[in-house]
């Protein structure tokens, strides 16, 4: 397995969902920097499963245990280690999967590739759950780049065919950025809420998942950041979000779109604005040969609907080496975009860290 | 810079447009491994200007030179060192680009980044040129990736509004990809052809470009390819892909279309087949986990139109500060879709054969 | 900081002396073998403070708590998290250190680079104790090799001027390596332990400390193991073992020994025994151009003594910018010579397991 | 094969001794910086062989071609890749070779690890001839570091028994290290190099080579330079030292010594002394805690003697599977010690602008 990602600041995710624990080892942070704490909790509520509109207080279990690398506040320089604790270890009776594979879920590719060793339970190191680790690096990450005037935000752009406005490539208000960056259901145009919301509950109805897309934008780039080819910032970035179960796909400025136009159309003019250079559109989002232009940068991340569905589904019986029928009993999340947005922030954040 | 690539097998681009020669490392290659060396002049044929529709003999100038690592027609394990030499390395005057950056083109954050240092000479390190070593590392990785029953193609899906058909996502004919491997104008359904050129020529016309989508199919691989989170296929291959000049996008198997999907429509069923396990339709991609479950992978690139044109463009002039016109004198490709479909097949060999 | 170690077998160490907890995630285990556990706790018995010559039990707050990567006895595949919970966090006075550096410590250049970010207490993350989770971390990657056919072991040659017997290089019993791998004070010649022991003893009396030489053979490596320059086994091993605080020096075969040697002597005889190409003599440490014989593979690594000593120091103040003389109170290991054993021997079992 | 060094700075260094060329890409160079091509071939005369003692012209076959990353004398921060042609690629008769491993050399290794594929001819990518490129790559990075106040010489510490003076530790004169970079017979004390010349001519007169120990000092290196463990200063400059083909050891300030040593003769006393923290003594080398001191940096490295040589040596007949006599003639360098003292301080240049 290969759960690392970055050269300067060097992320380790570790942890199965029903194991001893989850969490990240981040090696290469800078010393002496202060970490304002509760805004790294208030990145991990937004992606933790049931907090969306309830009011519940947050449980004991979700808190990351700083082990290293902090002493008070303050990032001593050394590796920081953060572990999260999982509490539901029970034993449940996991060997239906282990012999019927969720179709959609890695359970068949892991059983190939780990065979018996693999700890199914959950979905193990496959699981959303490894995510809570990334969204804690993130948080971390985030503060290191907000104190050099970078900000990330992401909204959710579409769930089924329920559509948000889309960011201004030329020009994102700041206060924008703030709201969504706190937001648990993070959207631009917030009369779109009720839309979605109905695709998430007709999905349920229907015992039925739905996918969506995400959209985020980097503010405060200065020109010049990332390299050509392989580290150039679209590189860096679609590893490090593809790293996220659920993303099949990602695009920067008009991306797929781009396909269609002509080179007068999709180039961006360059203009002077206050003595600096800027481009009149942003088709190519925020990025030219790899390298940022100064411009925000922009990108979509498209998230296929959640693998686990109530509905009887077809698959195969690896143990009688037949055709068979699964049927997953018990609650299922029927939309993880919602959660999805502060992931993907955070895979944007541990990318750009890197670069910088 | 990084323009390096890979840890099993690493290639390490150099060159520029107009310096002393153009070409690559790769270390790691296993020893003792017989290369074809006409099939690599065959694919490094097909990215090359000016050869479609052509029949101009290879100019000797175009010819890789190897410089170490072979013996014969034998790797010999130690690090293999190509060197294609520039011709036309003449002093034309680039003046005008430095001071006037091209609107889509990296020539704006080359100079932030590189400042007067920077080679502007025909796009320098950042030129499609570069390309060309990429294309010969491909075709040596994708030999030994054949060696091992992996089969890579690509084709042209769009260009502007016209369209060629699909990959079949469960099932590709090995005589489709032995032809579209081979081609120059890849097609599925040949037929699109001429309304493909017809956009070109349309384009050309206009002293315009046009962008498109390639799509590209990887058959053969076992399942079990690929390690979870950001050493996933889709990770790796993206990186690697992204490493192009002119991809702002990548999707895996149904991509962005699975945002409008139900998890009942997206997952995949599993089914027997011949004893082996397959699924049923191919959403997913060949990837489930980040890891390979057996199936075809198929991705899609979006290729933003060529930036160079000839029509004049609003730019900025960076020696007087003020706003500028720019115009761009000379023949332009109006479309790079058809020779870019050997680069992302490239692209998907070097990522490929670094998770075997 | 980089904590890590290894490509293909990732290490990632955590931690600070009185931190909340130290640790190590491995990456890129391979799923389905069994650990041995209480072999685990053996070798991190021989490391661990004050168990040399007491029976006292195993004091509970040094078990290592797997917190994932395992499953039952069995390696999962997933990133493998082992945490050690440090007791001693109390906040004794360490103001102290903070400004007057020890010499022979990190205290100073820690200083420079962290500033008053640097957790100081016990040494923080550049304690002796942070080898710990290096020794857990060897002691998985030895049992692999163990399984593969490769043992290692390492014996003190040598604590001031008491010196143990040497290896025989060409031909080293089984037998031995098993006991030295056992042992907490590990000796060849074990009549040689007075004498050492007299050593250590004067210096405790001195109030001062020792330094020694550990040597280390690792037996049955097939030939071939290893890549030439910077990846061979000379360059692996050192990375790795002068990742051990107090190491000085490393030398491989007759090492220094070599510059007084003419060729005709230092060029070990090629022979056929049994079938088997071996060499008449080892001065080259089982490795020639980077690359495993198939020999024994022997180095030796200096050890300095420990800086930490009882007697009036000279030292600056860097509070009020004056010399000033340190005195440390308190019992101070005199001698970490054999317990730096199995830590040689963990650090040659990460750099092996990487390299095959 | 991996015969690339570095994470900021990348090397990949390339080439057999009879192959087209051999040469290096760096890539991670900054734009912008002149290079003084003078300098680097002044470094390069330093290592190739026949040069001392003659006063034969440079000839043109050796000159290093700069294929791109300059544009004339600045470097424009993208990949360097420099090729010196292979002039000597007759047809030689090696068949010898491959059949009767030379004792010493890496033909033996290389026959199990590449088999008939190993390009044997001059040794191929083991040849010393290799360490050309390393030259020249360090010679571009001392000029960096140089920039930066960062000096490094070397000297032949000894040839046998003969032996020059030791680099003063705590305060080396710039002229010196002046002096010893320039030197092709690098000596601290000039009346040394008559015996150190006797016991080359009684080498080879003998038929026969002989070794010795190159001592290395790194001088203007601010204090904070390095990470803890195995990115440390030792760790680094280790692997790059050991990546020289004959190397067997190396050791830090007082190094093996160390072991003999109380701690309260080998802590190193701080002092201030014009403001500024110095040690009174320097038997760390210049290192505490794998991080700069501010102190002159020290190392040793043991270079066996050159396993070519006339005399008949004893060997195995691969093909014949019998013991045999290997008989090698023609004109062999007796001691390369003089012409390594470049290479390791190109190493060592390689190893530092990494950290820094």
């Amino acid at each position: 397995m290969s759960s690392t990602y970055g050269d300067k600041i060097k992320l380790s995710v570790f942890g199965e969902s029903h194991g001893g624990g989850i969490g990240v080892v981040i090696d290469g942070l800078p010393a002496g920097e202060r970490i304002d704490f509760d805004a790294v909790l208030a990145q991990m509520a937004r992606r933790a499963p049931g907090r969306d509109k309830t009011a519940t207080p947050r449980k004991e279990s979700d808190l990351p245990k700083i082990l290293s690398g902090m002493l008070g506040d303050v990032l001593t320089g050394a590796p920081l280690c953060a572990v999260i604790e999982n509490t539901n270890t029970r034993s449940q009776d996991y060997g239906n999967l282990l012999s019927k594979p969720r179709p959609g879920h890695s359970d068949f590719t892991a059983y190939v590739k780990y065979r018996a060793a693999n700890d199914i339970r959950g979905g193990g190191h496959f699981s959303g759950r490894i995510t809570a680790p990334l969204v804690f690096a993130g948080a971390i990450c985030r503060q290191l780049l907000e104190r050099r005037g970078v900000r990330i935000a992401a909204h959710i752009q579409a769930i089924g065919n329920a559509r948000d406005a889309l960011f201004d490539p030329v020009s994102i208000d700041p206060a924008l950025m703030t709201r969504l960056s706190a937001s648990s259901f993070a959207l631009i145009d917030e009369t779109a809420e009720a839309k979605m919301r109905a695709e998430v509950e007709a999905a349920r109805m229907a015992q039925d998942s739905v996918g969506g897309i995400i959209e985020c934008a980097v503010t405060g780039l200065p020109a010049g950041v990332g390299e050509p080819m392989f580290d150039g910032i679209e590189s860096a970035v679609a590893k490090a979000v593809f790293g996220i179960p659920a993303v099949k796909g990602i695009e920067f400025g008009s991306g797929f779109a781009l396909a269609q136009l002509r080179g007068s159309q999709a180039n961006d003019p360059f203009r002077y604005k206050n003595g600096s250079v800027v481009t009149e559109t942003n088709n190519c989002g925020g990025i030219l040969g790899g390298i940022t232009d100064g411009m925000p940068l922009i990108f979509r991340a498209a998230i296929k609907p959640t693998p686990s569905i109530s509905q009887p589904q077809k698959t195969v019986d690896l143990q009688t080496g037949e055709n068979a029928v699964l049927e997953i009993h018990g609650r299922h999340d029927p939309c993880i975009v919602p959660r999805a947005v502060p992931v993907v922030e955070a895979a944007a954040a541990a990318a750009l860290i890197n670069l910088m």
